[in-house]
């Protein structure tokens, strides 16, 4: 087992931000100013193109930090941030930008790319847990949450299937189509984004992928607006969901 | 026009409980404590077979009065609460409990018997709502928002389809057939729960009232459970909604 090592430290905006590796996965671990009292995890997963410090992590974290105490980590997905990307990550986004362009369907290599990246990175983050829960600041004890975003998600769904200490998960809209049978593994609660106007991912498939879920306690969340235009209420949103399920109030939203 | 005569006044809660007339139909507002500072107004319409004091109304009006220094007006829709019920009240319940008792689709009578108090009721919501905002607290320049729960939603959405007053609506699942018209013509932003395994109303329709809407922002709401499960959490998010919609900052759900 790889333990957690810290590379840098700063503090801004109430956050603690420590960036770190396990192994050769980069990593950066968002903390209350304080940064050594127990709390909740909530894991997060970024978009495809994007990376761990992304605004769209950056944003959600301080909610979750600020608002609720949380920790809160995201790690680089293989091909992206500080990762090197290797042949076959250059062949698919270069396949991808090509179809693009071509204004072609992007769906059949989005899903095949993000499936041989999930494949990759689940591991990474049952790892990356594995050295988190070592803190003294998070231990074994702690609830854990997830978050995904796009790609996030295509890890997330067969992470969060198999990955029995996370709790709680909200996903936003990916492509479905080969995580149907994963999603019917998933029993905890669910918070589900999708954009009712999607011009990229279908209805239905978006439908059919929160239909899968067989968590008792699941909720769809459909709004008006194309694949970027996911309202910035749903970050608040998946604040109050894992409040309620991680077993912390929320102190104040950003 | 008929003016708002207040007929009780009671205090409990934080709230402000004062019951009403305008002509002969029977409501409640409910206030902060203090209950003579200038706030948007919202308007709740109650369930079938339920009252403008029903818990689902009360318990609402809390968060929204509590929360966010709103007023909330609910009135009786006919042959409900405090009001005469008709013959032909009495007779569509009486088909609507021997379809229930033969298990029978009770989808026609309701359909049939809830459009019909729509069309009373609508124009009493717009007298009700000429007299309320002749009261000093409430003014004609306050924003004026509508929350609906299944015959509150009936007359809802033609109700918000035609008062250009209303600027923002929750609407809580109801049988969709006869609304899809008045949905297109609703521009203001909505937020729309329904239940994933409604027993009674079936999830393509409900999925059909929700993409009839013409806003610009709408988000539905879809979880999991039966026709009664809706999960109280909606109640904080319409609080949240509203608060947003109607220009002002929730300081505590209840």
């Amino acid at each position: 087992m790889h333990p957690l090592r810290f590379t840098t430290q700063s503090s801004s905006n109430g956050m603690l931000e420590r960036h770190f590796t396990v192994g050769d996965i980069p990593g950066v671990l968002w903390s209350p100013a304080s940064g050594t009292d127990r709390a909740p995890l909530v894991l997060m997963g970024h978009g495809g193109g994007a990376h761990k410090t992304h605004p769209a992590m950056a944003g959600r974290a301080h909610l979750l930090v600020t608002g609720c105490g949380f920790h809160v980590a995201v790690i680089d997905a293989p091909g992206h941030g500080d990762r090197p990307r290797t042949a076959q990550d250059e062949q698919e986004i270069a396949e991808l930008r090509k179809a693009q362009e071509a204004g072609e369907p992007e769906g059949p290599i989005v899903v095949r790319y993000n499936a041989r990246l999930a494949e990759l990175a689940v591991p990474e983050w049952q790892a990356t847990l594995d050295a988190l829960q070592q803190l003294p600041e998070i231990g074994a004890e702690e609830p854990i949450g997830y978050v995904g975003i796009g790609l996030g998600t295509a890890v997330g769904v067969p992470l969060v299937a198999i990955e029995p200490r996370i709790t709680a998960a909200v996903f936003v809209s990916t492509w479905p189509d080969v995580l149907l049978e994963n999603a019917q593994q998933i029993t905890v609660p669910v918070e589900f984004a999708m954009q009712w106007d999607d011009e990229r991912i279908p209805r239905e498939a978006g439908l059919a992928l929160f239909d899968a879920f067989a968590s008792k306690e699941k909720t769809l969340h459909a709004n008006a607006g194309t694949h970027m235009e996911l309202p910035r209420f749903e970050a608040d949103s998946a604040v109050g969901f894992l409040a309620r399920h991680l077993g912390r109030s929320v102190t104040a939203l950003g």
